[in-house]
């Protein structure tokens, strides 16, 4: 098949480009933030402890993967062992590539960035631009980083097997990382920030970042590990699963009707070439940011995401173009691509629409925030009811956009273009992952100018950075929302798509004809109900464990403060190890029920109540997981902000009852919007990609052929 | 029709007797309230205030509900007009006749109620037994009365028509008034108790119920219309809506099915047969009840609902026995008559089992509950984190609960056995009303014996009374959430049901006969996913105007307070009127939403995504709807008993850190338990019925036959 396939859709060479242009460029930039200035001493040594802290994390994290993926892949060859379709070995082959590439971005991207930290609070001593430059670099690599493997491991697996079902093993890998890496390091960070507010600001009224809180390097970790690291194994993941949903959607799915093989390639090859045009949007608007920040940083962030977007349409039309110039092209087709490249447009235009509507709940600017600010002067209980009624109605907006991306994509080329909506929407996520990677780095490197005792200035030009990372997150955060909602849409379609064409299962096959979700079969029904369990039972488990390892961290810093007095007058040293401890520790114990949900429940739903079973099971925890996740995300991002409308000198400032209220929102939102909202999308991809990956195990003779083992109760 | 039903299944009379003897034993009960003494003249006055406060927002309420029903009404005659199964002006009786019956009940039950609060209180110096009499046979009142115009309405419209159809509209009516009781009472409420609590205790440190306290009676009046209005409202809605659905299942059921006229009429009645064998058993356990709570009020509450259940479950089998009498039965009738009354045995058995284990959550004997209290001691945050994570892990066994109901429902008579199963969980809801009313009835008796100038025994008596309302409550709500997922799911079958075999719209028939909720179809996921936004967006409205009205009472209070000094000394009685006029206009003007919301929302569905649309739309809200209404009213309750279990003593007691953190939890938690969590029940109620009484106008030529407005984009 190898030759096959990239004789016909030459095109499919542009994908290889758009992956080594990629990884070139970042190698650029990584020199550049190579060679920046550290800064003075006291900035190495807390970078040091920084570095050495994130990497005791990352170590300790990988090798507990190792086993994790390695049992894995046992399983896998197991279930894929005589599978005529893809041979147990490709699969597991395929596995191991997903999630050695995600581990891989993940380190790198993370040491560039932990690197950059202390380079930015150097550089901000210079001014502006330079310390724009290396923060936003930093990010840069991270974002190119993370598509070019992604993008080059998924073309590299369609070119030499032909088959995009070999695919789904590599986005499998890639999920099993974002799982550890997004809920653990969601947990680590959380634990740290929760406990360091919790006695550092309350009990003690220490300033954000003080030195001399013994959580203040573990808090810097946590950024890093968390909304680094984990933000980029996420978005790995969101990236190569909606490239796969629209590969395998197209290749069952036209594969199905009859038409030719240029014409099934053609069209199986569309998410890969419409990515590789992203991706070079997306390195050119790095650049366009990269020359616009220098002066304008917040401003340059948007408007450089709104150019990336109008340079992927352009360059997308014209991929298209070439994609119809293919020899054997059916006239049918070829208005197909078009189609779909339309449904693409409307996927990464209403993500940008997502991101500005969720915008309005999340910033201070506006009203909601406000109201919640102002609600703190009545207490801790009212901050509280305003920010999450106000978090409960932002979902509204979001919803509304999905459905009609969704509705247009649908009527433009039916679940293909559905998606390949989610395709588009993340078409250009180098340029989003770089901008949400910058968030941390800025972040961070005020800590660091701080804790190195650079002066006022200084600490305000990374401020400015800071609030220029927050204002791009809101569209960010609309990309990542909106591409996992429709993206595991597309997955749960491909799911029942791949059942009901299932080759290898003749037996099955003629059973499985009449599969639907309908929710008036009582199989589906109770599957559904129980699928809404899911995200509220992940969400308590990550919240509690934030909640836990903090209480344990609390009493951690008291101690040190009440045994050693001259910690806090500055004297001496904290020690943070033991904060960094507790931390990693506690976040990877935390992890077993998390996967257990992700992994475990499909696979019992599947067996229990078959395909269509197992179908309602996803759709359910997609749809619950979706909203839920809105409303923790929102709600914790706009209590955060009405803490820092006061900080900033509203209602009466800082130290004012209604700040005190407006600390315990924040802190009620930490694990909200970091911790549990952003873990339920690497949930339910983890969940849709397990039923996808273990789908030939339910068809078993034993399982009953795909309908499960309770399918006699409910004839 | 009518006699014709009535002559074959002769069991019918048995509930018409039932109705009746529960009206007799609720006058007579009311008879004993009447004579109980009142109390001394402070407590007079105080109960006065009471009686005026709650009068004059039900009179508000009803004149505001008499303009909406009008209108409905109007509505319902031009949709119904030509309509040949049922013609308009039956349809426009019954929905007047069920939302008078509403409106009546909950009228009267309030009435006794709050005359039993004063009456209670003086009782109470004679004793236990007096005062559980007093208060107990008040709530009894409400229970006996609820059911009696319930099971006597439908009866009735049963008895003349013969149709279940007919039945929709008085399901409708009482729908109409749970929205507005349930809802508006519930903001009524729990703007009183916040605003109070808010200035009251933490602001002035006035203990509960002080009467200094200018919002004391208003957080009176908001227990009487919010708690006994309101629930019982919501009980009747939840009562008719279980025997509705389970009888028009049957009808359209059995109906297609080529049955004689004799097995159609006796799988029609047999929700009515059981719910009056439930009615028989719920008198009698009242009885007990009455009997063992003089000495062990708490014991007797539980231990009754158990009696009252095995009861039922004898009765029951009595009924269905001689239902298998009635001549010319066929012996597959015979055999699904019993099937269905093991359905009903499971769904009341899986009703305790569910109360027991959400009782787990919220009881401050058990570790939840414990942890929730001692996360307090780190500050208002975790308290927060704390019972908001236990609230989301507390709805797994409610959903395995009803997953297993369900299931084994389904496997004992499909469809109709799962309908049948909730109108078994309802059957005893005499005596769930009846332990319920009987909280808040002993709640104010203690308020008022504060008021009143009772001694610190009475108190403690009071005090005693209401901790074993509080046992009793996990019980009571345990059915009313199993009851009310349980119904909605039947109504949704029983409207797609009616959707299948309308027989009016012979057009529309043939595409109709294809009729599914298949969610791989878009229309339906796009309307899944709108459903989504609808339950978030209801609690969203009811808690900001809880908030929004509040905090409009708690600055109220406060100019009391600043302005005339001789309150706070008691020298001065406060301005009660004041903050009672702010709950009334606050809670009616908030209604908007909600309505528009519950009412109008469905019906926009259905015509833009047509009948299939609109089935998943409600799908959606019923599941989430479901987990949310637990959260939220898992966590309120766990809230309010871990402040309470500071209060009792444990990690320091009042006035200490602790407790300040747990009493924000509190006042967060009571707009969760006691305004949007309940409320969330009328309204996935109100939703089910709303689209099953427009049914024909979404069949209209003009909606494309049931296929709705926007079809032509899904083909």
């Amino acid at each position: 098949m190898l030759l096959e396939v990239i004789l016909e859709v030459w095109t499919l060479w542009f994908v290889l480009a758009a992956a080594i242009a990629s990884f070139i460029v970042a190698f650029i930039l990584k020199k550049r933030v190579d060679v920046a200035d550290p800064g003075n001493e006291e900035m190495v040594k807390v970078q040091g402890y920084i570095r050495d802290g994130a990497s005791t994390f990352i170590k300790r994290q990988y090798i507990t993967l190792a086993y994790f993926v390695g049992g894995l892949a046992i399983i896998i060859a197991l279930v894929y062992w005589g599978n005529i379709r893809v041979p147990w070995y490709l699969m597991v082959i395929s596995y191991l590539a997903g999630s050695g590439a995600s581990a891989w971005a993940g380190w790198l991207g993370m040491k560039v960035g932990v690197d950059a930290n202390a380079k930015t609070a150097q550089a901000s001593t210079k001014g502006l631009a330079p310390a724009f430059n290396v923060s936003f670099f930093a990010g840069a690599v991270m974002g190119l980083i993370v598509v070019g493997a992604a993008l080059g491991g998924v073309w590299l697996l369609y070119f030499v097997f032909g088959d995009p079902l070999v695919i789904l093993g590599f986005s499998f890998g890639a999920s099993s990382i974002a799982l550890f890496a997004k809920a653990g390091g969601g947990i680590y960070t959380k634990t740290a920030d929760v406990a360091a507010d919790l006695v550092g600001k309350v009990e003690y009224s220490l300033p954000e970042d003080d030195p001399r809180n013994p959580a203040s390097i573990a808090d810097n970790v946590g950024d890093n590990v968390g909304d680094i690291a984990g933000m980029g194994a996420d978005l790995f993941d969101s990236y190569v699963a909606s490239i796969l949903g629209a590969m395998l959607l197209a290749f069952s799915w036209i594969g199905a009707r009859g038409y030719t093989t240029t014409d099934i390639n053609l069209m199986t090859s569309f998410p890969l070439v419409i990515s590789a045009a992203g991706l070079i949007a997306s390195i050119l608007g790095i650049f366009i940011i990269g020359k616009m920040g220098k002066s304008t940083p917040g401003k340059a962030l948007n408007l450089g995401t709104y150019i990336a977007t109008l340079i992927f349409i352009a360059v997308g039309a014209l991929f298209t173009f070439f994609m119809t110039l293919t020899e054997g092209v059916s006239e049918d087709i070829k208005s197909q691509l078009w189609r779909n490249l339309w449904a693409g447009v409307f996927g990464v235009a209403s993500g940008l629409v997502i991101g500005l509507t969720t915008d309005y709940f999340t910033n201070d600017e506006k009203r909601p925030t406000q109201l919640t600010a102002e609600s703190s002067e009545q207490g801790h209980a009212l901050n509280i009811l305003t920010g999450f009624s106000y978090g409960l109605l932002s979902v509204a907006p979001p919803i509304i956009g999905i459905v009609i991306a969704m509705g247009v994509a649908y009527w433009l080329d039916g679940l293909i273009g559905v998606a390949n909506a989610s395709t588009g929407m993340l078409a250009i996520v180098g340029t989003i992952v770089s901008n949400d990677a910058f968030g941390p780095i800025v972040d961070n490197a005020r800590g660091i100018a701080e804790q190195g005792g650079l002066s006022e200035k200084e600490i305000a030009l990374c401020d400015r950075l800071d609030s220029a990372g927050n204002t791009a997150k809101a569209i960010t955060k609309g990309f990542a929302i909106g591409a996992a909602a429709l993206t595991v849409l597309a997955l749960l379609y491909a799911f029942m798509e791949e059942a009901k064409h299932n080759p290898d299962i003749a037996q099955a096959l003629k059973d499985m004809e009449t599969i639907s979700l309908d929710l008036m079969t009582p199989a589906v029904m109770i599957s559904a109900l129980l699928g809404t369990a899911v995200p509220m039972v992940y969400s308590a488990v990550l919240i509690m464990a934030v909640d836990k390892n903090a209480q344990v961290m609390v009493k951690e810093i008291r101690r040190q403060f009440e045994e050693n007095p001259a910690i806090l007058k500055g004297t001496e040293p904290a020690d943070f190890e033991k904060c960094i401890d507790i931390a990693t520790k506690g976040s990877l114990k935390e992890l077993i029920v998390p996967i257990l949900l992700s992994v475990v429940s499909p696979l019992v739903v599947g067996v229990l109540f078959g395909v269509q079973g197992l179908g309602a099971f996803l759709a359910s925890t997609i749809l619950i997981g979706f909203v839920f996740a809105l409303l923790l995300s929102n709600s914790g991002g706009m209590w955060d902000n009405a803490k820092k409308y006061i900080e900033d000198g509203h209602l009466g400032g800082k130290g004012t009852f209604a700040h005190a209220a407006a600390v315990t929102g924040d802190t009620v939102g930490d694990p909200f919007k970091d911790t549990a909202g952003p873990s339920i999308n690497t949930l339910i991809t983890v969940m849709s990609l397990t039923a996808s990956m273990f789908l030939s195990l339910f068809m078993l003779d034993i399982f009953n052929n795909g309908q499960g083992l309770l399918m006699n109760l409910f004839v």
